[in-house]
């Protein structure tokens, strides 16, 4: 019997659904039985993360403590950003998948000296410093760029992934190349709503894949990323 | 504040997914916090509703505790076969949508005769017995066509969505028409992933589709389907 994993949704509602379906489509199966129990709390309401960290952070661990209680052996949260408040997570006790840590993991093997960060300002911090810690520069998206990005993921928020906002999100992974990224990093779950790593001429890490692989071999004890083998 | 959805999930698994994206397009939202809150227990490993229905039931019946505990208000299965358990959900005492009743209520509106069903054996059964209690007449898939509806089904169940298994889909459902059905009720949650209503020239009434608006508009409350106002 595989573990069952219990997932913090709903930062945002698309991208939680798009994180589902690619845990599934990772998961070999032949019928519903092999696939793998998932409890989730698709919470779009969590307070805002930028805003009021403190009652996030709260908010965070009381969602983690009732997934733990419906049966969640597993922790993950496809939500780079919200991984600043991750402390109400972990305080839960369960092994939890590190999005952050596991998407600058994914990263390294292409031995980057320049690593470009698509993320909200939140989730740009908290790779900037991963990847700091690692030897590796960080470049970020800048000025009217920055605006850009966030429209386009505001844009997912209100449920736009037309060819217009695909196309502003493929410029702006063109620009980090362009600027001396030899790997980008989707770090935003609403990234790989709009771009694909064929539209991009480096290696593009998406992060949502990466929690997603992951997610899939930590319940299936294909191996144990940070989690103990019980 | 709209009310929490409770989703008992998993069969089969991309079914379910597919049910959380219709509810989230179905929902009026302009971001992230005007979405419905769901919790879900999206489990694939449920017993055999067919060969253990009373373990079934009970393990319906305590999935739906615990999506009460973790704050569930409303709660919907978007498996039709798994309604003939339906009893230990009501159990719990939160108000359900019985995917069935609903289903049957939005296809009374074209005043049908003579319903086809695209349903497995048990969610056939259900159907039937729906139907014929409005006088309407139930049209079934028999014979070879039977098996290849399951082949169908299974073939979701496996990740087929390709031409060939949609091919198969759309010819069962010509056959109900052809035989006389005046509608047609998608009546597995499967279906929809192979079949869409253009391709079909009588009505289609998907009981999944229906089962998403019923959601959204219990959870905003927009009218009161089958649940009291609080």
């Amino acid at each position: 019997m595989s573990r069952v994993l219990g997932v913090l949704g709903g930062m945002g509602p698309a991208a939680t659904v798009a994180f589902l379906a690619r845990v599934q489509a990772l998961t070999p199966a032949q019928g519903d039985a092999d696939h793998i129990r998932v409890v989730m709390d698709m919470n779009p309401q969590v307070p805002d993360r930028n805003t009021r960290p403190g009652e996030a952070e709260a908010e965070l661990g009381a969602m983690a403590r009732r997934l733990r209680a419906a049966g969640a052996q597993v922790l993950a949260m496809p939500c780079n950003t919200a991984h600043a408040q991750k402390a109400g997570i972990e305080a839960v006790g369960l092994p939890f998948l590190d999005m952050i840590e596991i998407t600058v993991a994914a990263a390294r093997p292409y031995r980057p000296g320049r690593v470009g960060i698509l993320a909200t300002p939140g989730g740009e911090a908290l790779y900037s410093a991963a990847l700091t810690t690692q030897g590796i520069t960080p470049m970020t998206v800048q000025g009217a760029d920055r605006e850009a990005f966030m429209a386009c993921v505001y844009g997912v928020k209100r449920g736009d992934v037309g060819t217009a906002n695909r196309g502003a999100m493929a410029r702006l992974a063109r620009s980090l190349a362009d600027a001396g990224a030899e790997v980008i990093i989707a770090g935003c779950t609403e990234v790989p709503l709009l771009l694909a790593a064929p539209e991009v001429r480096v290696p593009l890490v998406d992060s949502a894949e990466v929690l997603a692989r992951a997610c899939v071999a930590a319940c299936l004890r294909m191996d144990p990323p940070n989690a103990e083998r019980d």
